[in-house]
């Protein structure tokens, strides 16, 4: 379905609340049992359920697994799969990396090749970073590609960001990682006609950077993939018309945020301190994101007791964040992780809305089976925006 | 999602009706209390619901409030955003005006101007119709264009309809109503090369409504909006092979019907001699329309008690109309009107489906929170119309 929210934008002095909470959906660990958010003792997001009203969003859509990239453009009302963001640029925003435009990122692994140059490990035995470091340092400092600037920056273990800056870039380009062991990486293939110097640069780094890796036993090699410019997306005030704010303290949220034109209003570790922040800033914007990562960490550690208890230490702040009046307040989260899974998965995801004539349902606790009786049904994601602002009045009626 | 309802569509004798009980969908006046319609004592409804299987459709999508206009058309299995009436058009239909193919039509509202031209108010202080059909009348017999004849005709109070007829008119033409105060009214802007000399003419009309109005306090200017043809929708017997009638006493639902190519077989205010009509002529037609206009009218008047007693003089005439044995029933309504809010609203309506191998759920009353139990789910209601075919044997097998 065509999305018209756009052209029917209406201004009001109504505050959208978005709380986040990372990875909230998940699975009991055995048949008949609770998920982590049905375990938890929530007496205070239970309430606003009983208030509100429920629904089952698919983050992407059915049976897709969303990263936190195209999950997140999702709950900011925008088609994920039109808004495709590429890896390369998540990397940047994760790593608060400041992209210029005309800047080309990628995603780089580093692999392990065999003596006929085939990939033998795509990860290089999954080296940590007190490895990878020095080789993403020497890679930045002793590789020359000309006019091209270069800046690597270590993410997690075998993983790193490139950037390349300089004029007439293309991110054009075909991955180099062929996703496949027992094969040579493959040379980059520009995907027009314009990108073929760019791709000739990118063959000349992962030339220098082998040489320069030969004498590693585990990381000798390089693979690149999602090479991608910083997207120009429209904001949510094109979009929406909403003076937009985040409230996160992971680079990579903030990044996101940043991205569709919010500004970051606070990176405070606590959550009630950031409620603070909302309360103080509530006549400068129209909508607030805040964002706990804390159910996501603990659900890809595969811990549901912990992930139970994240939860709770999250209701437990929900007074502090009611006693600030948001006239409309959506928790959910941006895709499940399941501790029984460790990882993110395609599970839909619980919703609850509040305020501002919500029509209540008949879901008496907020939770996955009560979700599944909730009036919202079950939708993709994307679709959560504009409902939100229809009930902070700031939609016209379309049509006479 | 891409339809294919029209590629499928094969005869059967199976009659529908659809009776609309318009703006039906409601909110309760406290948390926890029942909606217009689960307030209503509704024994009838209540056992096709409990024999039939229900829903909670979204007239155009999440979150959008919608016209008449587009909430019918989607009843009528027309996507409403492709589908997009003009709201002179909608005007004209209101009315009963008889539009020719090449007019154009637009919404006119009398407006105050201040000393400087600027709009002081957009609704000329709401005048009386009383005051404002003089005002019609004078401008369609004192302006004159030229070869373009001008009808104009008064709607209630402040607004009015504008027809130009002559050869040659576009209606790709930008509003002259910026929806603003305190700014003049804007100049006609032509929105394509071959709309300019239209834009030309509407410009000469408001400059001499000016200055034919220019002794009155209140009403001493115009604003038009909604420019349109009317408009040359596929009929319903092109789209999906069926023979339409509309029974309907307003003139507004009755111009929506006909635009779909449907036959208005009755105006009669009494629902109960339309049943009879529709018995009477069951063999000349596939599809029936009926509409129920209450509901509405008493949710616009913000009147919560009144629309109960809509619903129940509604639910009072089933006995009759389930008489006649229609073989595919559905009953819903075109959107939304809570009397909470006296106004449209984007909430979701709950969808009756009955007769014709429908699948039962386990939905015991019809009401809003009983049709979140229900099996059709919630999606946007253009869906109902292939699906109300479907259970009448009027759609073949995809593939083999």
């Amino acid at each position: 379905m065509k999305l018209i929210t756009e052209q029917q934008v209406i201004a009001s002095d109504q505050k959208i609340v978005m709380l986040i909470a990372d990875g909230l959906g998940g699975l009991p660990l055995k048949p008949g049992g609770p998920t982590e958010l049905e375990a938890a003792k929530t007496p205070n997001l239970d309430r606003l359920a009983y208030e509100g009203c429920q629904g089952l969003l698919d983050p992407i859509g059915p049976g897709i697994t969303p990263g936190s990239g195209p999950a997140h453009l999702a709950l900011f009302g925008y088609d994920p799969i039109e808004y495709n963001v590429g890896r390369g640029l998540l990397s940047a925003l994760g790593l608060d990396f400041d992209l210029h435009s005309s800047d080309v990122a990628a995603r780089g692994n580093f692999c392990t090749l065999d003596a006929d140059g085939n990939v033998l490990d795509r990860r290089a035995g999954r080296i940590p970073s007190i490895q990878s470091e020095p080789l993403c340092s020497k890679m930045e400092s002793e590789i020359n590609l000309g006019d091209i600037k270069i800046h690597i920056r270590s993410e997690k273990d075998h993983r790193f960001l490139l950037v390349l800056r300089g004029q007439g870039l293309s991110d054009q380009l075909h991955d180099t990682d062929s996703q496949q062991t027992g094969v040579p990486p493959l040379k980059c293939q520009p995907l027009t006609e314009s990108a073929a110097r760019s791709a000739r640069i990118v063959d000349d780094f992962v030339v220098q950077a082998r040489r320069l890796l030969a004498d590693q036993e585990q990381a000798n090699g390089v693979l690149l993939r999602g090479f991608a410019h910083r997207l120009p997306l429209p904001t949510m005030a094109d979009r929406f018309g909403l003076r937009a704010a985040a409230l996160a303290d992971y680079p990579m949220y903030r990044g996101l945020a940043k991205l569709v034109g919010m500004e970051v209003i606070s990176r405070d570790t606590n959550i009630e301190t950031r409620y603070k922040v909302f309360d103080d800033n509530r006549d400068d914007y129209d909508f607030f994101y805040i964002h706990f990562k804390k159910t996501d960490a603990t659900g890809e550690d595969g811990d549901f007791d912990a992930k139970v208890a994240a939860i709770e230490e999250l209701d437990a702040t929900i007074p502090a964040l009611m006693e600030t009046n948001p006239d409309v307040l959506v928790v959910t989260g941006d895709h499940s992780t399941p501790a029984a899974m460790a990882a993110h998965s395609w599970h839909p995801v619980p919703v609850l809305l509040h305020g501002g004539f919500v029509r209540q349902d008949a879901a008496k606790n907020f939770g996955e089976q009560a979700a599944t009786q909730g009036s919202l049904g079950r939708m993709p994601m994307m679709h959560l925006m504009p409902i939100a602002m229809a009930h902070a009045n700031k939609l016209a009626k379309f049509g006479a």
